[in-house]
């Protein structure tokens, strides 16, 4: 029984570590060159520091997920790995919630602030970017619930083990 | 001893409190009339959703916040306060940085993507959600701070009492 919560706990961890790591690379690789009444550019993700910050962390992490796979299920460092989730968690949630609040304003634009939308010249860009923001956004969902475990394994905080 | 800590961290949840109420306040008193070549217009909090998503974010924390500092330290509910501070803290973190990925568009604009920097137009109102996103931003230091020291308690993550 042990066993086999530990083998889901590994693949969890697993599924994790692939949703970040494509989220890194469908981010790093989106750009879109387009042109408009003559003048070509290009959308690349780096334009954008809320997208670059978005890659960044969600590479971090998935250098950390990777190392955590390999980790002994005996090891006294698993309690250090349920501290290291928390402070990743926030780290994922704060990048995808920068990284979606600028999607946002390139998607329907904000007309009081003057700021068009952009997706209409750059469709395929912009896919991509929603492809990394879902990929990120599964990636901080799989470890909010590794914590949310860990949590109730821990603490017990709906008190249903009766002392 | 016990006594004194206790105090300390009902006066560092206090302090979040009031960090995440004046947050709250100062984002929803954020408006400023401008006008523009004989075109007046009016910039407030609600015409941008990851302002108004902050503003209601930093509300309900504070709701929590508020109800918290009355329960009493026996309570067996403080191991569930532990995982709502988990809950509340990755929303104040993700509420913050979807603002500051908008404020940063706000004060520097995008040029790849043709987005005018506002701050110049609208000052005050620039000024008054810069205050807000301040003290959001301490807020969530402090329940950071507030999570990890309860992990530390309970965990013990990086070995320091030797069994």
């Amino acid at each position: 029984m042990a066993k086999i919560k530990r083998l889901a706990l590994l693949l969890v961890r697993l599924t994790a570590f692939a949703a970040t790591l494509s989220a890194t690379i469908v981010m790093a690789t989106s750009h879109e060159k387009a042109s408009f009444f003559a003048v070509s550019f290009e959308a690349k993700y780096s334009q954008t520091p809320a997208f670059k910050y978005f890659m960044i962390a969600n590479a971090i992490v998935s250098v950390y997920g990777f190392l955590v796979l390999f980790l002994p299920s005996e090891s006294s460092l698993w309690r250090l790995v349920i501290t290291l989730d928390l402070v990743f968690t926030m780290l994922l949630g704060s990048s995808i919630s920068a990284a979606l609040a600028i999607g946002y304003v390139g998607k329907k634009g904000n007309t009081y602030a003057g700021w068009l939308p952009i997706c209409g010249q750059v469709p395929n860009y912009c896919d991509h970017v929603k492809g990394a923001m879902v990929a990120g956004f599964i990636g901080v969902i799989i470890y909010m619930g590794l914590l949310l475990h860990a949590m109730h394994t821990v603490l017990d905080p709906l008190l249903l083990k009766k002392p």
